[in-house]
């Protein structure tokens, strides 16, 4: 986790932009205040971004309207495939949670392949979730918390975003979750 | 309701800001006009702002980028708490339009705490409301009137917004309603 | 569909404010190189643009924030009424297809209406889309993709979109599909 000094170094300058002069107070004050960037946060946390699938219809994964990025939902796929099933007949929470988390993963992997590095997301702005559910599932909350987490984990307070969980009663190939979010990218 | 008179003197200065001024023309005409305040309306139709539940996940329940407050779902609870069920199966369209008020009414009070008064917000942008339904339900609508009516009669004109209305299988503590909105703030 | 050449004389100045000016090199060249406009190409795949409803609710179809515009989700509304049915059920794919891209004709007409011409929309940024759908139902994207598919065929490149497809458990009016979108707006 980031401590709050770590931060504010952190605000003015992408770590990206840092590294490319390491001679700077910047750079070696970077260093010595170990800042992990939102990649190392994943690499140390055990995660690695997961290879992008294709689009399963005509859209695109990501569009751009002055600083605010959309991202279109996509669905819980893990190294096996699809992560699919219902929530309240076959699937745990804690299923729910790594399918949600799966989400979020697939989400940096486009944000990266958009942006070029992820230290150029400033923040994260909106995340809905929706549970493919059974009638009175009550816990919708607890899995996309999965996605939460990590998003919370990889970019500190500014990975916090306003949400929405529903329980859906269909999901594109059967999967468990989508997340659908936006973003606020850096001013370059 | 509020005439075409008293809102032509509203837009440009927000009633907090004449409030400042009790010299001025502004403050004059509005005690005049008696325009009332977004405030002043909700107590007119004897509601009043709720306290604030926790939110029910890793989650923050609003966030601003630029001029847009982004707010997350909040779904129905009243002063006995969670107002649950299942439209089609056992709440009739009656308990759902005072569910999606309810949900309506945190939402101001969520607004009200991010702001500091309900004079800033220029106007509602979009309400995505969502009806724990059974299949076939086919007045979600009606429902969200609840808190479409409520939104108008509080900031009239400048309250009316875009919408969808869906009934999904579940939703959070098997509320019988969740709204999540967008607004935009007036610029300070 | 548009040629690249065509369109590289098309993002600066709309086709119709091109055509108040037919002494121009503009309207010569655009004569010569056949760019259709979005109307045109509706016209050309041989759909026109429907009458518009009367909101189903307390809302309006259409709401503006800098050069943002939000949508209302429409239903699916063909010629002969409602498109209504269940995914899963008694519905196919291909009328799923028909009846999402019913609802994209719909936000044509209401994108009509709210900017005069079609030729404002400078790109559509989202499209939601709910089907009413069986509880296992995988295939709601290939039905989203009728919206999708005609926006891109209406509006070339920048018709395309990000996008959710989700399965509802029930929508107004028992429709088959629901629809919502946001869509940037040229600068005038």
């Amino acid at each position: 986790m980031r401590g709050s000094s770590a931060r504010i170094n952190r605000v003015p300058i992408s770590a990206a932009e840092i590294d490319k002069y390491p001679w700077s107070a910047c750079y070696i004050q970077r260093q010595m205040t170990q800042v992990p960037t939102a990649e190392e946060n994943i690499a140390a946390l055990g995660f690695k971004l997961p290879a992008l699938p294709a689009p399963g219809g005509n859209y695109v994964p990501a569009k751009r309207a002055g600083n605010i990025l959309y991202l279109s939902g996509v669905i819980s796929i893990g190294p096996q495939g699809v992560i699919s099933g219902t929530a309240g007949i076959d699937r745990s929470i804690e299923e729910g949670y790594a399918a949600a988390r799966a989400c979020a993963l697939t989400q940096l992997a486009v944000l990266k392949r958009e942006l070029g590095s992820l230290d150029l997301v400033a923040e994260v702005l909106t995340v809905n979730g929706y549970v493919n559910a059974a009638p009175g599932f009550a816990d919708s909350p607890a899995m996309i918390n999965g996605a939460s987490d990590l998003l919370v984990q990889v970019f500190g307070e500014s990975g916090r975003h306003v949400r929405a969980a529903v329980g859906v009663s269909a999901l594109p190939r059967n999967a468990l979750v989508e997340i659908q979010m936006t973003v606020r990218v850096r001013e370059s």
